[in-house]
């Protein structure tokens, strides 16, 4: 037969979240009426405005009508849509035929990689969201898994922990054409200063890389002084992409919803711009998101919509306060949860899948083991902030109660 | 600054429907005021029967309730909706967890790609869909496109005209890992026997190949004699990929909703279940289909969406036969229209693209030039039978008054 995609072998285990649930799964079969809560993905619960949902339900209903029926939209997005997220999001500091729409940063993620190849070099940061590590691998774009290290042979891993304020030391990092920065971040919880994101936008200008800047928690920044794109930054556009989602700022997690961000001014070395290579990857590649999802982004970035936005937030962000103050009063060390909806939360001289497994039996919470994120995640579990307010409320009990 | 994929340079030109829409605003500027009549893009055109919107609008009127919400689903797509597509498509001859819920057929070649690698060899047919060619290229599966012979090497071209009832003579091929086939076919029309299916599956099987069954234009199959799935023929199971759409079947080509189905049995040379990789390739590049589309999905699969698929394909069949008969008493010789909604139509001794131009500038009707599908739709036209039954009434006449 055919013969398997070497590269696909050398992917280990399942991606995090498949593990998390497989060993949910285990538990429940021996304990059936356990009421688990949930503290792990991060998956919004709470629901959409309805406002949003109107709008949802509204062009839905037109699709039954000669008027509202439409059949492929661009590839790129609906127009509209482009041209309100340039506006609402961008403030106009980007134009709209540099925004694409698509149905989620992942499958955005995915996209990036064939743009650039199996001959890209790459940086992440240590922990990180698995998804640019895993698509790059399945690209090709890395060598085995080393398992002494703990890491994959021809990726930079750049480490963000609390001893460095989760920013890393650039100066040591080599060279690699593409650096991943996600802030705020996931899983960390941190968010980069103006003066962080300065310096990163430099080292990517210096070095000729190109950053991919995954914004998909901006609207969680707490703070006007703190950067909520990078092209808030001088020079990025020359250096950046970036990727944002109506996921978790609109609770769209299943209505699928994203776009991205590929300025004009975005070259590759022999002068090819990256926006036109884009272009032809999302209409070769993609058909375009839902135009349900689109009309429903539309209402997002209404004055209304945006409202509901803040209302969301504010929501999960109460959470995420409730559960910082539980764990601190604890005596536990906290991270995060002031500008992104994650906790990270250390647990000094153990194991972050031993923690997963105590809280699991103990306390009845699944929670995301940090080792998950990378090596330096080890001794970490990340807590999400998304869920409703009595299963949070009731988490901390637990969570008192089992002294964890 | 970062280097430009090599494989996305060897891509020519736009892909076919950008360079038509091309031609056509170039047409729009001159004439602004030319009332254009597409018999182009396949694209659905009639409103979803009123049972499929209800199951749209009442799923997104839910999202609004704390009942009704939800968030991330299964990267696989809804367990509901995967066995409502083995039993309704499938009569049981797939398992659900052999069928993945997506975005689009599309957009599966394109994860295909990233399961299979650049090392794959390929064959597709010519004339043929051009993604499966385009997204191998992106992949790194070819040499350069050679201008002389009109193909990219390393793709092995399978011809399918008239002279060969559009089934290229396999004993000629050299063996590929992957093998391209869609039928009923886009852009020729044609749809395949038994007899030739069964030919294929052995093709297959005797070669070591895997099948890459495009079956999206299935439910257009008018004759209970030819198959609509390749998994009716014997052996299939060991060998064959199939992709199927929601596009043409239920006008959900805005809406976006496809499945894929990789058989249990179907395996590597070194024994590793295909399924495996395809479930890990959608669980890291994917992250499902719109809730709100999958919802749509099962309305579909229900008793009254099924009536209501075939009342839309009598629809567009009827604009094919009237499409047909009239070239067909101007004198030309017309292929397809009768299982599928494409007709290929046979333009003696001139080039596609000044036909196209031809019936751009004295018929304002768009077309689709069949050499954009390989240099064996040289002399042919594609024209779409998609489209409302009075365009197709008044691009007759057009047709007839300028005698093209």
């Amino acid at each position: 037969m055919a013969k398997r995609n070497p590269h696909l072998a050398k992917l280990q285990s399942g991606y995090l979240f498949p593990e998390i649930n497989k060993r949910k799964q285990a538990f429940l079969a021996r304990q059936p009426n356990a009421a688990l809560i949930s503290l792990g993905i991060g998956d919004t619960t709470q629901p959409l405005a309805p406002h949003i949902a109107e709008w949802l339900q509204s062009f839905s209903n037109g699709l039954a009508t000669s008027k509202g029926y439409s059949g492929y939209g661009a590839e790129q997005g609906n127009y509209n849509l482009r041209q309100k997220l340039a506006e609402v999001v961008y403030n106009h500091k980007i134009g709209p035929t540099e925004v694409f729409v698509s149905d989620g940063a992942k499958c955005d993620i995915g996209r990036l990689q064939l743009m650039f190849g199996a001959g890209a070099t790459i940086a992440v940061q240590d922990p990180t969201y698995p998804v640019y590590v895993d698509t790059g691998v399945a690209m090709g774009q890395t060598q085995h898994y080393d398992h002494e290290k703990g890491h994959y042979s021809g990726i930079v891993y750049m480490d963000c922990k609390p001893e460095n304020d989760f920013f890393p030391d650039l100066e040591s990092q080599p060279r690699t054409e593409l650096i991943y920065f996600c802030s705020p971040n996931n899983p960390t919880g941190s968010a980069v200063t103006r003066s962080q994101l300065q310096k990163l936008v430099n080292f990517a200008k210096r070095n000729h890389s190109i950053l991919i800047f995954d914004a998909a928690y901006s609207v969680y920044i707490n703070d006007p002084s703190l950067p909520k794109s990078i092209y808030e930054i001088e020079g990025a556009h020359e250096v950046a992409i970036e990727l944002g989602s109506f996921s978790k700022m609109a609770g769209f997690t299943g209505v699928r919803l994203a776009w991205s961000v590929v300025p004009e001014k975005l070259c590759y070395d022999d002068g090819t711009p990256v926006n036109k290579d884009w272009n032809r990857i999302n209409t070769t590649f993609f058909n375009g998101a839902s135009n349900i999802a689109q009309n429903g982004g539309l209402a997002v970035l209404e004055k209304q919509g945006m409202e509901a936005v803040n209302t969301m937030v504010r929501y999960y962000m109460k959470n995420a306060t409730l559960l910082r103050d539980a764990l601190q009063g604890m005596g536990y060390q906290v991270f995060g949860g002031i500008h992104a909806p994650y906790l990270w939360v250390k647990f000094p001289g153990r194991q972050s899948w031993d923690v997963f497994e105590d809280l699991l039996e103990k306390a009845h919470i699944v929670t995301t083991p940090g080792s998950g994120f990378g090596k330096a995640g080890e001794g970490f579990l990340r807590l999400s902030a998304f869920g409703h307010r009595e299963h949070v409320e009731e988490a901390i009990v637990r969570l008192k109660r089992h002294c964890l």
